[in-house]
């Protein structure tokens, strides 16, 4: 647990609750930030009944005695699995909108408003937490026309037209990833840091974009050839990245070929799609996804302000 | 452990060792099984040191003490993290053949013999055990010109003419399965049984082969189905199985498109496979693969005496 404090109360404050990590952040009443704090109490962790707690131990000391501050929670809290399931939203629709589920907190200080995660039926598709950096990417971006991709576990591929989300897709290729490279024999071969071999990366995103059957077909050779040829381990860390990316490459090209695509992130991942991207000869341009949620979680506190005025 | 005992000694002893298991038969001159027995002392159980006495604690009551039994070994006790390093014949080549590998042993009543795999230079490729359990198809089915296909944690696909490995491919399809369905977020929304919803299971592999990039867009669908349209768990199990067999038949149609193809396993994989390949219009016919490695380590044994005959 981290932790920067602040002298002066919070007007508000907002919650990134993931599957990991909490992170928190306490907001005057023009938006900016006053003091930040985490924890690893993410979701992944907690039963329902420690979420005020987890909640408070982070935020109790930025609470005005003398009312009821709000806090904005997006993430992984509102799953089926988590504090209170929030319902769907479903596309084509704003990233970002009521009503937000309430779950009941025995503080008389605080009210809890779970911002919604969106759903699409055909195809069956779902997200929670990213719908909040999305709105926060179009307050930073009025206007913005295209495709954002946002890497991760999970990855993202959000079509926005006319400030709302229209459709989108979800892979599974950072989690197939993971569990490549520290589970499966692979493991044996690849390096342990986040080196790049440029070249193996590049000429693997070529080839399994162009042949998407060799992405799973090179799987194994990694394995081979580092025993029969001695493949190095970073150039085979390189190389199953770029089989893994390449692959969605090809699954999403209807998505962000000819589109102008936003890709959103920090990290060593970000780096690697926008790469790939322009190496297919896409038009990629790369923004931090830092605060991106806090961004989308001044927009659900406006939204739930201009509520209340009007109720 | 499970051992059936017999009075009688061994003439020559077999072993498939493999990374879980080992498991070992007792035959007598003419190659008839007259015990046999197991236990779990894998490869990835064992230190170096630790394999003589593992096999002894199997065998020994097979042991006669007036003369050496000699023992053949395939799989992975010749892995470099195994007993000792067997060097890989190169194909193309007869699938099992000398020189054999022999570990330096302490007791005086046994000599053992570990049986090299294979290896490819372009594209790279391994395998060892397989080797062996081909022979033993190759024995059984003499003059055998096609394509082998042996599912498995890794599977393999392996052409064989004139009674020779000509090349082969390793798909990860079965590792790749067992992570998804255990250790990632897909587990939640699987069956625990292996009940397959044979609909579900070809439709999944018919699209799959016939767009492979659907493989991998379909994995995320599954929980997104589970979650917003109550897809069953044994539905989603198999779809999981078609997506990936699926991108497995489209990665490997070169080898077995307008081939006979041997489909050989045992358990609930094996079916799997014959099935997709019948669904796809290719020509596959099941065989067990239980006593395979069994009758290619015959193979070795007669091909080691001839050699020590002709000494």
């Amino acid at each position: 647990m981290t932790k920067k404090t602040t002298k002066r109360h919070a007007h508000r404050i907002a919650a990134d609750w993931g599957t990991s990590n909490l992170r928190v952040f306490a907001l005057d009443a023009g938006g900016a930030v006053l003091a930040e704090a985490r924890s690893d109490r993410g979701m992944g962790t907690l039963e329902p009944a420690q979420y005020e707690g987890a909640l408070l131990s982070l935020i109790s000391g930025w609470l005005d005695p003398s009312r009821v501050t709000p806090v904005f929670v997006c993430g992984m809290a509102g799953a089926r699995q988590g504090w209170i399931e929030a319902a769907y939203r479903k596309v084509p629709c704003a990233p970002v909108g009521g009503p937000f589920t309430k779950p009941k907190v025995e503080s008389p200080l605080i009210e809890v408003f779970i911002v919604p995660g969106l759903s699409q039926d055909d195809p069956a598709d779902v997200m929670r937490g990213e719908e909040t950096q999305i709105a926060g990417v179009l307050a930073s971006r009025p206007g913005f026309e295209g495709v954002l991709c946002l890497p991760g576990t999970h990855s993202k591929w959000v079509v926005v037209h006319g400030g709302r989300v229209e459709r989108f897709m979800t892979m599974m290729t950072g989690e197939l990833y993971a569990l490549l490279s520290t589970r499966s024999v692979l493991r044996h071969g690849l390096s342990d840091d986040e080196g790049l071999d440029e070249d193996a990366y590049a000429l693997a995103v070529r080839k399994t974009t162009a042949a998407p059957v060799e992405g799973m077909a090179g799987l194994f050779r990694l394995r081979a050839e580092g025993l029969l040829a001695g493949l190095s381990p970073v150039a085979a860390r390189s190389r199953l990245s770029g089989l893994l990316i390449g692959q969605e490459m090809a699954a999403t090209r209807g998505l962000w070929q000819d589109e102008k695509v936003l890709v959103i992130g920090s990290g060593a991942l970000a780096p690697l799609y926008a790469r790939a991207l322009t190496l297919l000869g896409g038009d990629a341009e790369s923004i931090s996804g830092a605060d991106m949620a806090l961004g989308g979680l001044a927009e659900a506190a406006s939204l739930q302000e201009r509520e209340k005025e009007h109720a």
